[in-house]
């Protein structure tokens, strides 16, 4: 089963990252961009074949090791 | 326009971030992970309100700044 997690800075965290890459994209004079976040996505392949079961597990790998719930949230997203 | 961007590392590149999240869930006793792929997500804000002409606009975006498209693939989403 491939799971998809999405991690991003939650709102109001200072992401440096997305400003640098949000200033590169107005100095090679890409206009009408508002705002730039940058996230990671990680894919993860299990050998769970249950969904919900799936899902949980990641949830628990999100709150141990995959995510800081300080500043970021996380989405999971069961693929297949 | 919000529109989402997903890069990974292509297929066959070396991972070592993956492997070293791999690694850790090991560690952390989470059986059943065959296997791990960090990629980045980067959220963009735009002014563009046309899907196909704001599809295009990203495209350049990855091609010029946003992906490394020697190694990384790339995949554009756009969510409003």
């Amino acid at each position: 089963m491939k799971v998809l997690v999405n991690i991003s800075l939650k709102a109001g965290v200072l992401d440096s990252q997305g400003k640098a890459v949000h200033h590169a994209l107005d100095a090679l004079k890409f206009d009408g961009v508002n705002d730039v976040r940058v996230g990671k996505q990680i894919v993860l392949q299990l050998d769970e074949t249950d969904a919900s079961s799936a899902k949980e597990q990641v949830t628990q790998m999100c709150e141990s090791l995959l995510a800081n719930t300080v500043i970021e949230d996380y989405e999971i997203e069961i693929v297949s």
